[in-house]
């Protein structure tokens, strides 16, 4: 397991990645900005910010033993040279979900939405962080940050449409699809 | 599910629980201070408090439907006008515990220890809010506080004694009991 971070990404006039697109798929967009700077604390914000979204690494929630021994058998870590391509997806879900115990969470996210193996389909070429921010108070449940190659990004393209015909996409009420390169 | 709150426990002079008793039960305690207030809101702090523990109230981690089922046919609001007494148990869990997937996690919660079943023995005379502040950064992963009356003391007592235990506390590396009455 990572050890647990506290991230800040930072949209503004500055930043290593460049924002190539932002498209709200469901619910309300952001601000347009030029720029987005990914910083591993709770960096300062210059004045000249667009936006920022923070949340933090955590155990996981949903992953079962020989799921994660798949998992960790295949994903790559963040940082590979040739993956110059990123995708940020802020994610809230609906009340109607997190009012659900949590074997009927458990039951839409894998038995039925194969939320995981979807996702294991995609690896190696997909390195992918999630941020949790529900408990933060903040506009979003999840920020998942995702690196690929730009030969990869058909791909990252496809998995992100699989998921969004899934059960457990039908109580999501917000998500925006922030696509990069650096 | 009760809506999701930010809720501040201040310790200092003054706030309507008198603090009778703060036992350090594994690792550091915390300053002694006379008077407890609960404050559901990031309440400002006065320059007197001794010290401030904030949690968020979320959604649930572990139970599932038959177990909430039962929990909420017996399990009282907080308030009640006979619970003068009060705990406030603050706990840290260990590295090992949220690092072992879900599945396991789960396991030894309930198949293993049975938070679940010990608790409902003690329902409906021993109300509970429990509280997450992991994810918040916090010195603690949670702040439970149970409401009862003077005469189901004893039987709190049992309750703690019993889950001190099980297999899950095994994983308690930071636990401090603070009895308060009104």
């Amino acid at each position: 397991m990572p050890p647990r971070l506290s991230v800040s990404f930072i949209a503004g006039p500055s930043g290593p990645w460049s924002v190539e697109d932002l498209t709200p798929i469901v619910g309300g967009g952001l601000p347009a900005a030029p720029r987005l700077a990914v910083y591993e604390g709770n960096e300062a914000l210059n004045a000249n910010y667009a936006w920022v979204l923070r949340g933090v690494t955590s155990h996981e929630r949903y992953v079962e033993r020989v799921e994660r021994e798949r998992l960790v058998a295949r994903e790559p870590g963040l940082g590979r040279a040739e993956a110059t391509r990123a995708a940020l997806i802020p994610i809230r879900k609906s009340e109607a979900w997190w009012e659900l115990p949590q074997d009927e969470r458990r039951a839409i996210f894998e038995a039925r939405s194969r939320h995981i193996a979807v996702g294991l389909d995609y690896l190696p070429a997909v390195a992918r962080r999630l941020h949790h921010c529900r408990d933060l108070g903040a506009p979003f449940d999840f920020l998942t940050w995702f690196e690929f190659a730009p030969s990869d990004e058909a791909a990252f393209d496809e998995l992100v449409a699989r998921l969004r015909k899934t059960e457990e996409w039908t109580y999501v009420e917000r998500e925006i699809d922030i696509r990069l390169a650096r």
